[in-house]
């Protein structure tokens, strides 16, 4: 019998329509049989602020916490602002970090991003890929996934529409399967 | 008659202990007479949304917004968090950078970290320099202040006691001030 | 009378069919009139060694010294090799940097590059320019010049074909004559 | 019967009295009995162009090619130049990227670095880590091995006589072992 894979997934954007979101979905419908994505959200995560936090999380975080924890890959989906990670999914992983679970410590990590432009959030991956091997978690090096031009990939209804892009996240997702295996 | 310098400053920690906001604060003190530092506070920032904050920005955010097209530099005083920016500053940036108003284009910036270890912030300073330069401002390369061990430059009352620091920190405003003056 | 510009540009690839080359000298023919560019070649640099050129410099890395510290800015015209910047243009910087005159001291800095891939040289572009901040010269922030699937905008001849492209070197040219203005 | 662990290290600089490669032999003393550290030259590696080594590589390079090859994880040790890697390192890596026998991928990478300063190579482990992952070998996240002020770590005759960085140095090398062992 098949392994299953518990992967979770963040997307680095708190807006409805956002295509990094319709990404991470994609990549859902797209996973083989023994590749399960759970969708966290972040939207709840409070400004990391250490004299309120010392103690207690909020419930939010504490939800985030352990399903990383419990899980044997995670998934960044995520735009790019200002040529480098957006704040509010910096402030989600700097709210993880601090809890003493450490939930991502050798865990295998895989980076996606979409973006309008020619660069498909590249300087928000490398800085990632940093930030990510602070915590001792180890990011698959390939294949990376940048999508460019997204408003063309993606029909009206959100729904991936460029063969090309959908072949390349189901490949990543295999590889991280593979990839979180050599880690565990 | 001397031109005064005005210069608003951010520190990118929320808590009150904060090294890295009494950094900022002797920076305020050891000013010379003509330089005039503004602390501006982002605690009140918001997660960015684009859905909640597309026409109308939070009035923290406006008020930043304006402090930083009126001054002549910018100065940010940030910890390092997870080998990059924290993410309340990031946020804080990604909000700012939404305002029409532009208000950091051609703006002259400084950057100052202190951190316990021994690398001072270096790395959130580095990934600092690439978002700035996104939003077309400009970071003076010298000197850098990267305040390593900060436990052991200020006392119990948060005044900063290490001497090499407090002249590090004159040439670093007296530098910014010159630098100002080119692109202005 | 109008000002003339001399500008200094450097090509961080060796071989002779190189794209980057061919860039470097579309720049050449697109500049207006009070642009002129000499183009540096840097084949001759050896590898940098400080047992062996302490007191002494190589004449090719002399000659680099003094046509930089001349000019009024300096364009780098670059591959990416790796996701960075190319041993032999990162070999030829480090020597120029040993030189006691400090040739790119607070001078302005211009860079282009051009890939056969989508991204056009970006990885190795945010590098060039953490180790351009070093030598206190200063990068214009924009516009910037990442020319991807480079084979497609050139013709056989070596000339550039695609007109979005020479637009943008000329944009780029003007402003960097500003750019150095300001800086000087 | 134990395993032996068959290790390669290179010294990013290419002077007779350099720190960091008497870091790399440090290592090599340091290192337990089931760890051989080969040293592997790079001096000989000739600046790379394309027009000149496309069919048959020099021998120096093959040399490098084929032991990196034939081990088990692959240690630089490197100043760091102008906040980034040095060049003759750079291109070192730049011509061994070219060999069809792809030596580097899936290998496992440490890193260390010494220099005169507080920052200890920080910037140019950054650069190098970037550079690595894009030949899919994987850099060992912790620990780091960035030794600052190093000129009082090491006696007259270059022999390591501080015992904090020793202890650092082994736990770094067994680290290495075990992390080899999970991507073999």
């Amino acid at each position: 019998m098949e392994d299953k894979n518990y992967f979770v997934a963040i997307s680095g954007s708190l807006r409805k329509g956002s295509f990094n979101t319709m990404t991470l979905k994609a990549a859902q419908s797209l996973a083989p049989p023994n590749i399960i994505i759970d969708h966290l959200p972040i939207a709840e995560v409070p400004l990391y602020n250490q004299d309120l936090y010392t103690e207690v999380f909020p419930e939010a975080v504490e939800r985030l916490v352990d399903a990383i924890k419990a899980a044997k890959a995670v998934i960044f989906v995520s735009p790019e602002y200002n040529f480098s990670i957006p704040g509010v999914l910096k402030n989600a992983i700097d709210f993880i970090s601090r809890s003493p679970k450490k939930p991502l410590n050798m865990k295998a990590v895989g980076i996606m991003g979409a973006s309008p432009g020619a660069l498909g959030t590249a300087r928000a991956q490398y800085h990632l890929r940093q930030v990510i091997g602070c915590l001792n978690a180890y990011v698959m090096n390939k294949p990376e996934v940048m999508i460019s031009q997204v408003s063309t990939k993606f029909d009206q209804a959100g729904n991936l529409t460029d063969e090309k892009t959908a072949g390349l996240i189901r490949t990543f997702l295999e590889s991280l399967a593979i990839f979180s295996k050599k880690l565990g």
